[in-house]
């Protein structure tokens, strides 16, 4: 009533006042809350996800960056985009360096003559092609290898047996993967020939991990392998007898020529607010070894089975929801940091963004980063997904790996926290294949994308920016 | 009181019927009964079983028929016999033609060409050097195959994709490894140019498992191999999309010279029979994939500890007992009939024996085969087993691979009965490893065995022979 006496500038800004309130408190409506719960049971019957596993396994099959699977897997993901219906389907390019796996072999020559299972670890350097033959010297960790004297290993093959645990959250890969990662020029400084790491990676098969490693500028490179869990016990029991060890060691990789692939983008165009967008997303690059069910197969399945559900509604969302399908992951986040590149100048349409890249478990939490006033609305959707035994976390989200350099401008993420308990039982080696992936499971994952990416799409208000997050 | 007005003949007749019942109800003294159970205790606690398979696994590792580690773990055996002390260690010769694995590869060459894990059987041919290509024929199991139309596969590759089941006794493993033993002979005859089988086995991992097939005479002789079970999963989900799928092969694998390798012998003799004797045993050699800890380390970890426990008693036994390593079991029980065929004569001196190999899974039952007079100190001896958790079974036991050859000359034998379902994970593959290895479950056995040497060394009477089983 008092309204009417207010002089017009007055009421502009009491009313832009209100609207600010307003946006400062997101909120989902009732009818969204409805239609997210419709979407997760359809989600719980769907076999679309775990179709899409098998047919990016069996159809590609392994995909590593730069290789001719590669090129396969960027044009399956177009095909399929465009089959499921998706309003938009284009791709970006994403150049990088390749690297090429080889022979790799090894075994030990002496004192017990018998043959190691390995896997040369991504970028390393290959032996001289006669081999490279060494007495080993153990260390625990990379610790107890930077801490040694100078020359500790000269002229020998370091041998770091370091052990990854277990855990839900995968907490024991970050400790464990510093000697994957920084391993051989730590060798290299005490003088080492080439190392060979217990494989980062939480099983017993007879299988070693890859991944990548990384030399340092002005150290000399030389040759780095991981051996499988049962090889690294086998030259523990040896190098516990005593007596040197010799180890030779084949390695065959190289460097390749630049390649460029592409992130493969599906668009489901917001009927209200199209600009304005949602990413879900996984990569669509794997290792070579395995077919890349696990990683990242089960994260395309999932994501792209959400927006597919999306899809059949009625309507479409008020904002855009995009399907990211990230190009080389595995050797440097390199699809990540090309999209964040290339959407640099209108990074601020991005509402929000999860990644799926952590297997086929359960999601068990979810975990946001958004602005304080947010948090009423993030609380409303983990209660649509409280159905599938998920609880809200903390505001401390990182999103996944590809997140990192949109995380890094400051967007608004989740992360739907997955059971990664066995995940490392299979991450890069040839176990990651469609067998390990449990439809059930995918299912439940697929529920909670679904939920996260319509609410985030059909939201009042939004989620804030300028995180400003490493 | 009426004996007295008897002849002597008639005195002396019922004087050796006596006897003769005497030694129909065999029985083992309080006195034994109590050493065995402390002998059970003393293995409860050993690492001697452990160390064996340790030291066995890391100083010779693979050792497959014909080998230079066929020859390490001769020398091993006998080295560690005598440096455990047994009275007497010597050799046998067992003479056998030899087989050796080359390179082997495998890809899926259209339409979704990528690669497959295959390893080649014991005793196939080699593909042409450059390889073999050809499309794939699937067949449901053996019987299916053998029952197609004639020329049904007419140069394809045929693809088994039977399924092993998982049971306890390992009661899946034959009818599922009939395709691996006549499938390639069954493949050639309906025009086959090669043929991969799942492998025979329950796991999920991708390795395959290995294992002996024969050609039968006058048939063709083509290439055979058994794909990984998720390779096997891949085939069935490209075939199943309807086109022809294409394969290419390449085996490297050919027949060796003939070769002499040896039974090893470790004799404890006994006090008072020392002729008699009772055969504890296991096989020394192994697949050339893994390191043979479950197949059969654990055997030859468990039969040599529970000896040497025995060994170490105040007195021998009144019985000889040996521990027998057999060479060459896994390609045609070859150790086993020549030890049958050189103790021909003297067969009535074996009082029973049983064999260790079904890995190092628990003991839950105990199955003899002796006369039926026999049977109370049977269940005597089972009795000391209860603490085990381990019952007593029934009258039918097979006693081992390579006592085949001598039960068919009609031996007792006896069953200790592994709990094997994981075992097929791992047998044949690069996965049979030390970790697989559990030091409690050894005990269990060696305390199993060391009741069953110890206390059919010592029993009054015998077991009875002349059971011709086949």
């Amino acid at each position: 009533m008092k309204l009417k006496i207010f002089p017009l500038a007055i009421a502009a800004s009491f009313l832009m006042s209100l609207n600010a309130t307003a946006e400062q408190v997101p909120s989902f409506s009732d009818e969204d809350l409805r239609v997210a719960a419709e979407l997760r049971d359809q989600a719980l019957e769907t076999t679309m996800d775990y179709d899409i596993v098998e047919s990016l396994t069996t159809e590609v099959g392994p995909r590593m960056a730069g290789t001719p699977g590669d090129a396969a897997a960027v044009k399956w993901g177009v095909a399929k985009l465009e089959e499921l219906g998706f309003d938009k389907v284009w791709t970006e390019p994403v150049t990088f360096p390749t690297w090429k796996r080889g022979v790799e072999t090894a075994e030990v020559v002496a004192p017990y003559p018998q043959p190691l299972v390995i896997t040369a670890l991504g970028f390393s350097i290959a032996t001289p092609e006669e081999g490279l033959s060494a007495e080993i010297i153990q260390f625990d960790d990379l610790a107890a290898l930077e801490s040694a004297p100078a020359n500790a290993a000269e002229g020998k093959i370091v041998f770091i047996r370091n052990r990854m645990e277990r855990a839900r959250d995968g907490s024991g890969y970050g400790p464990a993967v510093a000697a994957r990662g920084q391993g051989a020029s730590a060798a290299a400084k005490k003088g080492a020939v080439g190392i060979l790491i217990r494989s980062i990676g939480t099983d017993t098969d007879r299988m070693a991990h890859t991944g990548v490693m990384r030399y340092e500028d002005g150290v000399k490179k030389i040759p780095a392998a991981a051996l499988s869990a049962p090889d690294a016990d086998l030259l523990e029991n040896m190098t516990r007898r005593g007596n040197p060890v010799t180890v030779k060691m084949n390695i065959g990789a190289q460097n390749g020529e630049e390649y460029t692939s592409h992130n493969v983008i599906g668009e489901i165009t917001g009927s209200e607010k199209p600009e304005e967008y949602v990413i879900i997303g996984a990569h669509l690059d794997s290792w070579d070894l395995g077919t890349g069910a696990l990683d990242d197969g089960a994260g395309i399945g999932i994501t792209t089975a959400a927006a597919k559900l999306i899809l059949g509604l009625p309507e479409r969302p008020k904002r855009s929801i995009r399907v990211i399908m990230f190009a080389n992951e595995e050797q440097g986040l390199v699809g990540g940091k090309a999209y964040a590149e290339a959407h640099k100048d209108d990074i601020q349409n991005i509402i929000t963004a999860a990644e799926s890249d952590f297997g086929a478990g359960k999601i068990w939490r979810i975990d946001s980063k958004v602005k304080p006033e947010a948090l009423s609305a993030v609380k409303q959707m983990a209660k649509v997904m409280e159905p599938l035994g998920i609880s809200y976390g903390n505001n401390l989200a990182g999103g996944g790996p590809d997140l990192i350099p949109l995380r890094g401008k400051g967007i608004s993420v989740f992360s739907l926290r997955q059971d990664g308990t066995d995940y490392f039982d299979y991450h890069h080696t040839p176990n990651d294949t469609l067998d390990k992936v449990n439809p059930e499971s995918l299912n439940q994952n697929t529920a909670a994308y679904v939920i996260f990416a319509y609410l985030s799409a059909q939201m009042e208000g939004d989620f804030g920016t300028g995180f400003n997050q490493k």
